[in-house]
């Protein structure tokens, strides 16, 4: 079959690899969608180190193609969604409530990590049983994609920020996972959401998820604009969606004593993140800082694609772009420069 | 000053009372809008015993007439909203977390209980800074009053039974309580909320509000119904906002093991509310009961007249019939006997 | 090899049985030490409904004598524990996070259940990586076993009641489950446990786990009496651990508004179990009731064992009888009939 | 009166000021034991800026001398205890479950801050229902002085690092709010305590207090070591309870994904803490960092005093030396300059 991959750090490629079998919990998925994600970008870089003949990507839908003896719940022609973390459910993390930390920090990140990933005609799937779910009629593949990554992630980041209702949340940059954890802090109910974006495409996209006003970092001040929105007090939440060391620190000075500092973002770089230290109150403030990696799971898909399916939310409008696989070099080019004011590039297969 | 009146059980009316005065905490608020409740109708039958030309009502805004001496936030001519429920906030239930018990068991509850409530043309409410809010200018009166009550109880309902992101949720009872629990789930991020109800116009508004499925009890078994929409499983959530054995019973029965019954019902009526005790998992199936009262407080208000604000809600569709005070009679009467498809009745100042 | 069943409802006895066999993820373990639990005596006289020639019991340690192909953690020799309780941990409900509710309402309760339990020469062990642990070299097996139900439920029983440091617990019932929500309430740093109680020897058991009240209900109002040592407030957690309507009306009763009735008994009997309506504050006093069964799984073991291992607790002195496994009949009748004063039976294999 | 005050930025010294009046609901105690804080240290350095005459001290028990007009559960003559932290509980921050933040960051925070603290012969309590806690008989002055901030803050380290029952857990250092961390540890039932300290006085408070294990941070790898005792792991829960920056990495290090960082430090110096990238996951370990100030109110200080009353803990073996009032100079420089093995300075009224 035809897959995708990442040779060596910095080049990328088509190449041919068998059709991958699955052991006696797993299954094979012939993949229908999938979507790049600038963490593919990551990776060629060397984020994760060096890997060799590594099939990229970790968000895509598709059809069963072989099941392992022991799965009961799925079978060949179910059109299913996995998501982009496959965890051990029987692990001590799990157990722990910490799937994705499964096998080790990060472990339940294993698509273009440890194994293959899904940039190609077939995936392999883990515990098959308690990582797939069934796609709903109402929801076609182009939108259920989404739950891989992007809404579990941008949700998470609004879930780990405790939003009472009415409260007021700031998501720090508005790509894709900030995009959702903008829409993920509307469906927990926040008064007032405030997008930090200067890109006007994705300010727009903002306000279309639920953001209540724009902060344009590149001429205002964040932090005076955010406590002047906030009565003096700071927000309730603020959701890191970027991975740098200045936005976490923006971060934890717009949040009130009390509130939570919620970060999905990846940090790349440095040896430290920082945080300002009379801003934190000294270390006494109540101020919490989250951090969390994608939930996956069965019972996670299955959630997401019901939001989908009440249509509570529309992820479709952040694909700016589509190609066939055939072209996955120009696509992974587009997403890895980000060419034409991209927000998600999007494969079918 | 004119005031409405519980005159003894089972008897109302008007009667002339003494404007009140502050103390040095308190303030004085000049009643505007005012909204009737059930629990006006509970509270004339007996429910919490006989009570002498008591003034009734719990739901009102207005405008601050007097403060006391020690008031710092709130000045005469200020627009404001009150929680029905106005805490003691140093007291030690208040100290953990619960200041609605605060005094005692529902002590909090203090209008139209144990002191005059808000159907007068003046009204008296204790520590001013910490129980009123001011309304912002985007939130016209006869919108900020339903967060007296209607929101905080209702969405108490959502976020006792706390409901994750694409959960499934039954609200039992469209009554305007059940209503906001409705809206309530929905502004939570329930994945399929479904409305218990039978009477087409409450049906409607619940659609409204964000029931995906209406489950009519008096055609079809409501059990059997809900398992049905929710493969088996029950919900994650099941609210309870009517206060009857029965639908208490069918609570239990529709929540899925590690679910969560949480109720806004009073229950008026017998020595007991029963569990059925095999539903319950013989006390062994992780379904959890909730309960409480009404949250009040300034945070409180703040946050629900945010979510007006934003135009993340409307319960005005709930105002079914309006009325001068001069009508109060005629008002309570549409109410309490639940005339003409009544749902909330408001009454202008 | 030798196994004691249940024949049939009414009727136990030994009969030979094969050695199982592990799946491939499985594990069999040769018993060493059991304990004899009221439970076994509930499924007996009926309380799951008929069994034919099921063996009994769940709460064991041993030796690892065969593991499946899969099996990692785990090799032949292992001195090993396996809760009571053994979940299915890639199951929608153990992603949930309640994973004794695995595969169904009590779902993970598998052991002398839908499989045969530990009361032979050999046992079966589901997903043995998840669900056993290595009992350390300090820990005996006649103190580890008693990990596999008493100290996971009873300790439940004080996790689930929330308990602030320094709050106030009544345990309503002393028996072994009582006792260990007793030592539960302790560890988790109560500052006044009442442990309700009649029986001397129990009593004393009680004092020496923690409580430092005793309130025999035989010759005092429980509930006036409790009142009296929370300065008329009520206690911060009951825990029931007996399971029955009168004791649980009693917890809700002497539980403060705010406060968290937790439940450890089986309720074997009537429709309903009672909630006294006036004292849960009309379904309006913030009282929670949470429910549970026995939590499972290797980090719980593992916990648990640590607890024993740095001598936090010693949960022998709760062994009143010890018989070899020849004796079983005798040792069953003994824990069966509650004879001389018995608290725990322990088998050596 | 006599008070001994900070007269400037490193200067101390005694003077002479009237007795407090009480406000409405106010009170004026009488000192009749104080205990000496490093705090009182880091004030007179200029770490809260500069201060004229302010008295020092937050850690006191006396007398209640005269209470204002609305006090209703005091009256002069009771032996009373009152929180280092003194919250305004009708605050916005309060009513958010933040009562230490009220009035701002760190707001409840006033003896020896914004107010005069306690080491005079009187001193003022705001709020005194809600902010005083009656001694039992049972618990001497010297022991119950503990409470104010030593225990409460100490406490407050375990109970936000969520430690299950048989946890894993680290301290990071052994001075008194570390050892009363420890305690906590061991009072929320951790199942091993690593007590990280090289001053063999303090580790032996350390294992009297429950550490299970020491590590001496000068003759070895603090980050090794833990892994070591935690099969490679990392704790549940680090309670950094020093205030530096190289600690609290330490801490971030040693943690495991899914884990929680308690903070109980004070940082005084530098621009920022900062936490290790890798160690903390690139930002996607589930490792939660929370923080806090010392908790104050009637009811903690009521739960505090009833795990002293239960003889679950005894605090002064920490007294290392006692001096009266009139020899404070002596007494604050002992403190100061951590002279003679000090742990805490007890002064005599």
């Amino acid at each position: 079959m035809k897959a995708f991959v990442m040779k060596e750090i910095g080049r990328v490629g088509f190449m041919d690899k068998p059709v991958p079998r699955p052991g006696p919990l797993d299954a094979v998925v012939r993949t229908t969608t999938a979507l790049i994600c600038t963490s593919d970008s990551h990776t060629v870089k060397g984020g994760i180190g060096p890997r060799e003949n590594l099939t990229l990507g970790h968000e895509a839908v598709g059809v069963v193609h072989e099941t392992g003896a022991e799965v009961k719940g799925f079978r060949p022609g179910d059109r299913v969604l996995v998501g982009a973390i496959t965890p051990d459910w029987g692990d001590l993390a799990s157990q722990n409530g910490y799937p994705s930390q499964s096998g080790g920090p990060l472990g339940g990140f294993k698509f273009a990590n440890i194994k293959d990933g899904v940039f190609a005609e077939y995936f392999h799937v883990n515990e098959a049983d308690a990582n797939l779910a069934k796609i709903p009629d109402e929801v076609p593949d182009e939108m259920a994609v989404y739950c891989a990554d992007m809404l579990s992630t941008g949700f998470m980041g609004a879930e780990h920020g405790d939003i009472p209702i009415g409260g007021t949340v700031a998501v720090l940059a508005q790509g894709p996972v900030g995009l959702m954890a903008t829409a993920g802090a509307r469906l927990r109910g926040a008064g007032r959401i405030i997008g930090i974006e200067s890109v006007p495409s994705r300010q727009k996209l903002a306000r279309l998820y639920g953001a209540d006003e724009i902060v344009d970092f590149t001429t205002e001040d964040v932090v005076e604009r955010v406590l002047d929105l906030t009565d003096g007090q700071g927000v309730d939440t603020a959701i890191e969606a970027l991975g740098a060391d200045a936005t976490f620190q923006t971060a934890i000075k717009i949040t009130k004593p009390g509130g939570t500092v919620s970060n999905t973002g990846y940090y790349g770089e440095g040896e430290f993140v920082r945080i300002p230290r009379v801003a934190w109150g000294v270390g006494m403030a109540d101020k919490t800082i989250r951090t969390g990696l994608c939930p996956g799971g069965r019972l996670r898909m299955e959630r997401l694609l019901r939001v989908l399916a009440a249509k509570r939310l529309d992820p479709t409008p952040m694909t700016t772009h589509t190609f066939p696989f055939d072209e996955m070099e120009r696509a992974f080019e587009v997403s890895d420069k980000k060419l034409e004011d991209v927000v998600k590039v999007l494969i079918r297969f």
